[in-house]
């Protein structure tokens, strides 16, 4: 079967309008597969649990709704154990590998991956493949055991080592070949996907019984379809610390500004529930919503205002907010010397300066401004509690999935339950703030800032209607994140959940 | 109208099956109220929100289904700002007032009604009751102001003290009347809700135009009907800390025994969290699972395989477990001195002292056990920053219901969307760790623990229905939790959720 | 050489009437010795240090003054390296072994061994004994290395185990002997050194070439002549999170009393520096200071008046507190029915129900009280950046003299300089609170707490002398302990310090 | 008498050579002042305590030696109370002013002076001065009480808020002259004690009874003769978040770099013992040590080595350290666009862009470099437990002085005791690593980073004398600090020290 003719969809349509957006299986590319029974019917542990499998052959019904683009919704499969495993204990040759920037929670994922498929299917060869992607076939793998991971979890970073890049995708497919390794899951975020979605296609056309499995990582939540990704509630309450600081510092000095930078390339959930979380906050700057420095209800008048209130105020800003700004900014300089403005492209560093700059230049108000950068002192702490039950239950997902023969797929929550996700789902779009939803406008509400928007900007967002596969946030955090039609998601009286 | 005429429960039949329980209203009692324009509606902060309001009128169909005892399920109404008030800003006069044990969030949820009164509605007469019920009648109360209260999150316990009992109903009612009290906030257990819903009722029978609005407090997460409580995420946060030093003790002595009681007099969800994210207990003991100390399948037999494997352990145990094995023990003990027995009461200490005697008594292993308490080093730490912006929405939802007028209700969230949920909802039964989920069996599988069950026993629970009006937690940490007919939840298109 | 013969002193008396109280050195009872040049002169670190290396042949002017009994004060050898070494590199086998209770800094203290012995000495081989000094004889050894030590310092526990008791000095000896050991480094309190004494006489009756050098571990600080014992900071520093838990928890309640047990059997160090760095305890209760409950100038009369004026109260009592108190008491009760009672050995449950028991029946106050025992979350964390530090200087201290042929000592600090210290010094008394010092005035003048003394009893104290060779801490928490008689220590100028 | 005439030395010449270095007395100014009784001898807390006062006539023989620059040492007197005070408690008017940047502590020394000055001598009118120096003459003052301050010491930064200069000395005075303020308390930094200085020197002129009393703050330990000032051992401790996050961060990279900027501008303390506090860092920079970036034995050739053996590696520096290369590399910059330039005077920023530069164009190391400044967050914390008993200190020994006459000092503890200090003292020079002394040697060797010098360097260096009135610290984190010349300090047996 040659790549294009590869469908890149398994779609399934039930009666009643349901439609089931499916995940691959090994059976698709290789008839005939043996199944044996699945060992956790053996484990005295789930032998109290009602309806502990997922039904193999579960119907349409049984699906999580996501989607309204048809009559009766779009449906994902539910994640968890099934009766029938395609692979025997001691034939599993799983790895692990983890890609791009370090997350809370990537230590625990691992442990709990090799803990599970120990535990849980008997499993002992599972290998770790180190610095990323081509980890695969730079560098030799390190063996892992329960043992080995039993306390990497206490631990920020990844004992696997990361890297970006790296994807070269017929070397990779040769080493897992090479190595006998039928089991490959892979952490990262939605590069790192998109790569996995490419190795799945390859393995699939060479015909490997290997099953490919995604946990999307991403720190600012920004992935599509999934309630929240891990790591971000770790994130959210270490970003406390640093808001925290500047608020001291602000409140400290004279017209003191704090200004604290949280990650947030495309999204900016980590400053919206920060800023929320800490009420110390007077102003929260995300790239959803795009703000301006000069002239009326811009962001310097803001400033001034708040600064002849109260004396003080505390910035927060996403790092990927305003970017065009910057760009613009850094346009009008003379780039024959780059070597200082190169940093200016960091928003932090540049709005600093900005608004130095136009206190000192306009020579009203003698500012004292802090910038504090937390980025790396958040990403490499370990997980929290929350994140650590959270980790476990993706790592479950993914290695009963597997072992049930799915491949190609990712793992993760979807409106509360836990489900198997096609690759492109959560590579073909991200997940943004909603600035037209109640959780922004709270935060409005909470930091009275300027929404830096015109009436007519107003009137037709409110108009326009939210792309038709939006698929948002049911999150503990957010807890009333819109979602659309969980109409008739038609689960059964008695259907076991998750 | 006599007090047992006044209907408890207010139910609405709808078309095509669907039952809304739905909470009373001010006009309900007192007919002819005038309203107000929502002041909402001048705030630029919402003005991008799409259909910020939930409708007045809404129908059926948009409330929140919990449970499947009817044809289309049971609904609650859908908390959140109405279009129109029935109080005007200056015209309110509300009090706060928190009782029964700490619990991490009360300061914020009294931060946040107190703010969010001020800055959404204009609301400046706020008054604090101290030290719980009797504090209505028994002390003069404190005046509450944004800035009063601008810090108080930072802090553990509760501003305005706190106390168990203290409710004598026509006191307090006078004591509302007198102060000219109309919005009253009541942050407690399940017993304080029942003690709200009469003083509700007792208003209702004086016709007053008072709304009374319940927040519930139990840092145990045991009450019914909302998805989880707040103070729970900080809680399983901090009680790591225990269980850590409990393994470091346990690790360092040989036969080391660590033992960590936790909250949870009714139920073991502190426990069971707190255990699934460590990573490092042996054994969780909760009410839900009786277990028994001796012979075969028993406790000790249990300890002594594990000291044997590896040499240490670490037990957590919820403080209401094996409540029936303490009541026996104490019975066989001669009651005149019972001043030191009093303290075996202590499922920790009486624990403890049993696991020292067998062993002592054996003679075979010289244990070395800690036993550590941690609850109230737990119980009075500030919220963290997930609970925070948890206590955010509570305090606004509780708000938006008194100012429309609705009365007579708790709030919180159930299955993702936050909802007004009668009163009696949330005390006519506990919320409880099932011991036939999944999640109890990832526990079960994560430490290996006996599961203290006989054969005859797991038939007879895999068979036994769950009570029918079981609605159970959908939160982000469990993920999974069961939740028992979503189906047809009959929420139109485009609905605004939350 | 019979053992009566063996002198327990090495007193060296200098001119101009210094006493040098040194310590043994294998050259003591091997004679002609080989020496070596000290690797560390090739060390490019130490190449800028002026005077590095401590004269072997110092004079008694160089040591350190500590008493006065004499006419110009007792002197210890100053700690350090020395240019000649009595050990080649290759020749060391060292061993590690640490005993009794844990607390923070035992990994530190083992990391610093290794890695100095490595890195400054060249030494490689190096052994870790497993719990305590039972593991000489009862269990096998594990290799220790720099890689193998790298992060322990971030855990808490000792990574060796420890265990108390099992100081069986023929069969430790003669592992020693058999396994080659030629370094012996004894971490433990004041019975493990005086453990750590015998064993250096039996080897010195032996007549082997091994050095034993203690390092001096209390979190309770009571090991006297030392300035401060590694653990003690961090223990103060983690003791804050139960007396703020203590305080929340008494201001939240009418009548609330925090009741927090620190460490401390014989000393109240921890307690007394807990409650000044916190300034939110009313009462704190050490050793050394004894009380009373009942009548005019008691406990109770004190908690009832300071409840009366401020609604509630902390108390801290060291868990040696009242042990006289509680002797008497338990002797009262029914001894047929001890189970219970075996807990109020524990002065914080005791004392916890002496004042329930004393509000209750006097029935007019009716108290909340919280009792705390942090305890074991306080001894098994990590120490922190100090107590690193400062475990570092003991290690190093311990390995220049072991490789310089000193052996039989402890290290220490003594007067803000690190010294080698025979082992009777540090074990014949113990350090305490000196309670007519202004450290505790400081204490009683910032609580208001009684002093429990009568007039005749504060006339006794002044006029009593202190016992003539009570060295006191001079660290820097308290900055101003009392030091006798530094006077004429003689250090001549230019002296090379510590 | 003219300003030139004032002596700024008090020196007192004793028999035996000894020299005391006093400071001003409002009787050296101000003839027949009357005398009152301390009423802390009322004080039942300080009843029990020998010799509690010391001796107003104290002589020659009580002081503290500090330096050895005459035959028998330098002396300063000794802090504490004094039998007699030169103020009546209900005449005292003191106020409180920060100054300068933040420190940990600064609130715990504001609530001890104001509860001090109320519980020890019944002083009730105390207020504090808001902005720094210019608060005295630009603002209204608040007025503080042990109440209002009672929790201010968990809190970071000033309550009084801080600013820098503002110092305009008869503005200032008359400010104090008009509002009766006759003790003035000011933390500060060094160039705050100089402008302290010049307002006593005011003072003193116009022959105001008003005592000045300073309290030294510096976060990076950097003031002369102290022992070592607050707020220290907070930032070092809090440091360790940052290098464990950098250490985190360069491991799970290949070429991961983790580079930290501490605080010190002018000494490099705080990332001295933050390095060996932490042991993960691989190289230490500070002022006091210049250093290169290229050729043999430059960095570069360092990390390039580093990262060859074992592929990560943790940089941390101090502020000031390597600004001479800094203005090197900005002289070779056009300086027509700076916008972007300034930013890299900040030696973090500086130095991550050379070593990015260097790596990225000589191309064979693709390095992962992250950057790390948490100035602010160390800053802005509440002091710990260590630091809240030495501000205590601090704050006592301030007011003591002040109530019993002396005036234009500073407090701090020299050599371990509490003195009162001239303020040229602690500003005519500022506290440095001594990097020819054994503390640096043990970083070097734990590090085992090049010393950046040559051979000619170091013998230059170890000729060298120290300067004669270098004063070392001798504080329990460096344990070991070289003290010059404690000889004969001449105590007295029995006196009371501090």
């Amino acid at each position: 079967m040659a790549l294009d003719e590869i469908p890149r969809m398994k779609i399934v349509h039930g009666d009643a309008g349901y439609v089931l957006e499916d995940v691959p299986h090994l059976t698709d590319f290789i008839p005939d597969l043996p199944t044996y029974p699945n060992p956790l019917q053996d484990n005295p542990a789930y032998s109290v649990v009602k309806q502990y499998f997922v039904n193999q052959d579960d119907t349409v019904a049984q699906k999580i709704v996501v989607q309204k683009n048809s009559l009766r919704g779009t449906h994902f499969r539910r994640a968890g154990p099934r009766q029938k495993v395609y692979f025997e204990s001691d034939e599993v040759q799983a790895c692990i590998v983890t890609c791009g920037g370090l997350c809370p929670g990537l230590n625990t994922v691992i442990r709990e991956i090799v803990c599970g498929l120990a535990y849980m299917y008997g499993v002992t060869n599972i290998i770790g493949i180190e610095d990323g992607y081509k980890g695969f076939y730079a560098r030799n793998t390190i063996s892992l055991s329960p043992r080995s991971v039993n306390d990497i979890h206490k631990r920020g970073g990844t004992i696997l080592n990361t890297s970006r890049g790296g994807h070269v995708t017929s070397k990779i497919v040769d080493s897992i070949q090479d190595r006998g390794i039928n089991q490959v899951y892979i952490l990262g975020g939605d590069g790192t996907q998109r790569g996995a979605s490419v190795i799945f296609e390859e393995i699939q056309r060479r015909g490997l019984k290997v099953a490919v499995a995604g946990i999307p990582k991403t720190i600012d939540n920004d992935i599509a379809v999934i309630d929240k990704s891990f790591g971000f509630d770790t994130a959210v309450e270490e970003a406390q610390r640093a808001i925290n600081a500047a608020h001291v510092e602000a409140e400290s000095f004279e017209n003191g500004i704090g200004l604290v930078k949280l990650m947030g390339r495309y999204s900016g959930f980590i400053a919206m529930h920060a800023t929320l979380a800490s009420r110390d906050v007077d102003c929260c700057l995300i790239p959803e919503s795009p703000f301006y420095l000069e002239g009326p209800g811009g962001l310097f008048e803001f400033i001034e205002k708040r600064l002849k209130e109260i004396g003080h105020m505390v910035l927060v800003v996403a790092e990927g907010a305003g970017q065009e700004l910057i760009a613009e900014s850094l346009r009008s300089i003379n780039h024959q010397d780059a070597s200082g403005n190169k940093l200016l492209l960091d928003v932090g560093l540049w709005l600093s300066q900005k608004i130095k700059d136009h206190f000192t230049n306009k020579g009203k108000i003698p500012i004292n401004l802090k910038y504090i950068d937390p980025t790396y002192m958040i990403r490499a702490i370990p997980s929290n509690a929350s994140d650590n039950v959270y980790c476990t239950l993706l790592a479950h997902s993914a290695i009963h999935g597997a072992m049930a023969g799915y491949t190609g797929f990712t793992v993760g929550p979807v409106n509360g339950r836990h489900a198997y996700i096609p690759f492109h789902r959560v590579t073909e779009k991200q997940n943004k703030v909603v600035i037209t939803d109640r959780m922004w406008a709270r935060l409005l509400s909470s930091t009275n800032q300027p929404s830096f928007l015109s009436l007519k900007d107003m009137e037709q967002m409110k108009k326009e209607d939210e792309p038709a596969n939006q698929v948002l946030n049911q999150n503990s955090i957010a807890g009333d994140y819109h979602v659309e039609s969980t109409e008739g998601n038609g689960l059964p009286d008695g259907s076991t959940s998750c």
